[in-house]
């Protein structure tokens, strides 16, 4: 298994989950694999409380976090991975089989990253507004003819990859970030960077989306339809943190400049 | 995924497993991951009938075979493979970690063998009995904190696992069997040649027991230990289908010999 320090660096999060028994479920493979963060998004009260008081519920369920939106949730995250069953869409994200996710985690981790799990409700799964907040969807391979698990059965795969198959010694990153003879060439260090947080990629999403209603972009009822776009496209990039902040800063002095030179009435 | 004809070659085992939702769980993890033989070993006929009624139950359950021992649920199969938390038990069979447990399987499959996958009830899991007609058992890796996980999602893990890492392309043993340049050689043929059957072994170890009790070997009391040690004996030896043969020839020659000068009394 992950050693603990690692595995602190996972966040399972639940979106709106709904039956009991499979928060519970949930809750007990993350203690079978050692993981201990668990976030409740958008928790529906009394089943929430259930699964909190059941007899024998790991401990982790009760240092749960709860929030009311999944940006929140994985605000702190720099690899956000979306679950479920892609049968009926089309995605808007890559999308990588569970038995190839290892590699790609343990490269998130080895450069500094934080990683979210995101499982949707029981019924349909994550929405396309939920997936816009993930970097990648992972799939679990599945017979065609029966595709959809349980989420419970479902937590429990993903942990056991992630537990079993993260092994960052494996990562030419993170010899990369250790091997002194590197050092003095600049690219693969910056390579190495962690990526920025959800949170920040949000910032940054908040402050374009200004910049776009300031400049007359686009018509009001474009406004959610680029939000998404934006949201997804940023996610994409795989910006890091130094990234966000200097592309922050320009949008900053941008949108200073639309701002006085609409409220002067004057060319710039 | 496996293609189904490999698939075929895995038998499902629960023995008495008493929580209808697990036998759902546990087929439905099989209908996800495209295996569809499952047997039960001395089913509780009121919770095994309410989990083949339950809504939504796949298939497999309807066709699922029902025995009353563990030894005819196997009969079949060349590997017979344990699960379950060893925390507490000494095993007296090899141990593999599910993550290695692919190439295994690989291997027996190119050998031509078929394999069980034995899931223990709720409670205490399989016991010493149960598990003397397993070749290996395997265990998850979980956090010693909290070993023990609930049956659908150990069962959903290891599905997922052979579903997944069983590729006999991979392994040595199925190139031998197909590489013309090897055939001139005896001993890889003889070595990709398919396991002893676990009802074979029980009918070559009923076959000893009737010897030492004819030979006086030991005493009555000894009797049932050593019936286990001859049965672990046995699969610890990984006979193949023509070893079983002519050591089944042999006992039955030794008996022979033995009743008839017991029977006249004269020695041989």
């Amino acid at each position: 298994l992950l050693p603990s320090t690692q595995r602190d660096l996972f966040d399972v999060v639940l979106v709106a989950p709904r039956n009991p028994l499979n928060i519970g479920a949930v809750a007990r493979s993350m203690a079978n694999f050692g993981f201990a963060r668990l976030t409740v998004v958008a928790a529906y009260e009394p089943h929430w409380r259930e699964a909190r008081s059941a007899i024998g519920a790991p401990e982790l369920l009760q240092s749960a976090r709860e929030t009311a939106s999944l940006a929140e949730a994985v605000a702190r995250c720099t690899l956000v991975i979306g679950t479920g069953t892609l049968t009926h869409r089309k995605p808007e994200q890559p999308v990588v089989s569970l038995p190839v996710l290892g590699p790609i985690a343990a490269q998130e981790l080895a450069r500094g990253g934080r990683i979210a799990l995101v499982f949707g409700p029981e019924k349909h799964g994550l929405t396309r507004e939920d997936l816009s907040w993930c970097n990648l969807l992972v799939e679990i391979p599945t017979d065609s003819r029966q595709p959809s698990m349980n989420l419970g059965q479902a937590a429990a795969v993903c942990l056991y990859e992630l537990a079993t198959r993260v092994t960052t010694r494996d990562t030419a990153l993170e010899h990369v970030g250790n091997a002194p003879a590197f050092e003095q060439n600049a690219a693969p260090r910056f390579e190495a960077q962690a990526s920025a947080a959800s949170g920040d990629l949000d910032i940054l999403a908040g402050l374009v989306d200004e910049v776009m209603v300031a400049a007359n972009y686009s018509p009001r009822t474009m406004q959610e339809a680029n939000r998404h776009s934006i949201r997804l496209m940023l996610r994409r990039l795989r910006l890091n943190a130094a990234d966000q902040r200097r592309i922050l800063g320009l949008f900053r002095r941008i949108l200073w400049r639309l701002r006085r030179s609409s409220n002067r009435n004057v060319p710039n």
